[in-house]
């Protein structure tokens, strides 16, 4: 179909690549996907009952992940971050569109990118359904559907007055990851080596998010650091709220770092993909349970106040439980702007 | 939210120039986008008995559109080209995601490109119900959704022998534009001023896809030239055709060009977002009345004929009703292939 002036046009590309895993994935869901691949749309039937989550991220080379960036472990993570923000909504998958868009056809790299992608795809049942492929400087943009009964999607809008602020596993190794291969700090690399995977493999929180559905009162996922992505929750549940800083959880390797590094980390550093969310109190009990079933840590670390007049208000408390002043708490508030010197 | 160093942030960004907008629109459609942007997915609520149609395009600087293109052609046309993929399903528009890498922040052209981008988006009642903004090479990243009676979509995988084909509209004013800007033709100017909205300002066929959900048996939009994308049909289809190349629809301004360039241009000129579909014979009235309640021409081009052998073979008529040579056949099958030299 291709010219022949091409040793790989862009349709055996699609057909290589990306059509003969999606169309073996997709036989497993053939109740919810009617049409993948080949077609000018991919078409799902919804079930009833339930609406469609939807989901896009945009990854491009030199700023979301470095040049030369294993591909295995992008493939990864191009779908990852999308399935997190599923999670987040306590959204099932059920598939996903790449667009890409690639400088050259290099058939290694792309069977590797595959390789990876459908490996995750695998995992969460969220089969290739469509997308586009161009040339151009390298860029992912993944859009990923979910499926979730009406009404029971967890927005950020719900939080109340009165509700502990919980935060899925650890935050702050992607950021140390980050500052490791940047220079900033200097790792030992056992270290690195511990905590790497935070930033190049994350694991998207689906099976919690879909766990918290009818627990949790608002949820979002952790992009661009912990503080900075409370907001959202706050500002459109329209509370204020007090976080314990000394309460975020940290692994061990973040905490061999000083006690600046350990918060500006965990409360701002961004690529941790895990979970916020709010809660009432008397969940605490179900909410252990989960943690214990998934076997994964949830940790209380804060609560939802009420809004100081106008303004919803995030104070940060230090370990001895003093409030942090203004310029302090504005350093740690400071979340990652794509658009930022 | 965003850091104070930064004149508008990212948050600032989509707030200022895409959420209004969008929840403007979204107020519309109520019953079926339940959460748009601002949340970490879009809500779509499915109406019982219809399916979603789903379909990316990516479109880059330089590659899809010129250097420095007009942002409010480029706000339509990143829609408008989603939209023709719909309307070769049948679908209805629904709603879509932006996933859009910018250089820098430039007021000036988010809001042109803004208002290019909601016109045609209101036009079709399609509101943008999330996405992704960050900084990068100039793409655009959207994905489209459409609504369509479970089983009702339109195939590529149904033309049947004996079937006409037949196409919307004129083809290879978008190709003659871009010849022009190229320089590879002189054209006069008040040629190209006739024809270059062809290639900048595409219209989506919305209307005829609806309309013709019930008639055609498959059909595509032509995006990368009439006969490559042809043999789309004919693949899926398993069958071959005959094409009458005198009898391809052409504009006047391209009817002034060598009888070589308007074969090309018509044959194999991408960028035209008009419906190329089939249908039994016995609907020629229908598709005539069609065309008369549109306004839009339909022309008959060819028919679908059995396969020879295993090969979906597409044969090429000239106007004396004689078969082309498989050089010439060749030539003008060549269709756009972004990865081509």
């Amino acid at each position: 179909m291709h010219s022949k002036s091409s040793p790989l046009g862009e349709f055996d590309l699609i057909q290589r690549f990306f059509k003969a895993g999606a169309d073996a994935m997709r036989s497993n869901k053939e109740k919810v996907i009617a049409l993948g691949i080949g077609d000018d749309c991919a078409l799902l039937m919804p079930v009833a009952g339930e609406e469609i989550a939807i989901t896009s991220d945009m990854l491009i080379e030199g700023r979301h992940f470095l040049l030369g960036a294993n591909p295995e472990l992008l493939g990864h993570k191009a779908l990852a971050v999308n399935l997190s923000d599923l999670a987040a909504m306590g959204a099932k998958p059920l598939g996903f569109t790449l667009a890409i868009a690639l400088p050259k056809v290099d058939e290694v790299w792309l069977g590797t990118f595959a390789k990876g992608l459908f490996a995750i795809a695998n995992q969460y049942s969220c089969p290739l359904i469509g997308g586009d492929t161009t040339a151009g400087p390298l860029t992912i943009s993944i859009t990923a559907f979910g499926s979730i009964p009406s009404g029971k999607a967890i927005r950020r809008s719900g939080a109340k007055v009165g509700d502990d602020i919980w935060i899925s596993g650890t935050v702050g190794d992607a950021r140390l990851t980050l500052a490791a291969l940047r220079h900033e700090i200097n790792l030992p690399e056992d270290d690195l080596k511990q905590i790497e995977h935070r930033m190049h493999n994350p694991t998207p929180r689906v099976e919690l998010g879909i766990k918290i559905r009818e627990i949790a009162s608002a949820a979002l996922d952790i992009s661009d650091g912990l503080l900075g992505d409370l907001q959202h929750i706050l500002k459109q549940s329209e509370v204020s709220a007090e976080v314990f800083l000394g309460q975020l959880p940290k692994s061990a390797t973040l905490q061999k770092q000083s006690e600046d590094i350990q918060h500006q980390f965990a409360a701002s550093g961004g690529d941790d993909y895990e979970i916020c969310f709010t809660a009432p109190i008397e969940k605490r009990g179900a909410i252990d349970e989960i943690s214990a079933a998934l076997n994964l840590p949830l940790t209380r670390i804060g609560s939802i106040t009420e809004k100081v007049g106008v303004i919803e208000k995030l104070s940060l408390l230090n370990k001895n439980g003093d409030l942090l002043d203004d310029v302090k708490t504005a350093a740690l508030l400071k979340s990652f702007d794509h658009f930022a010197k």
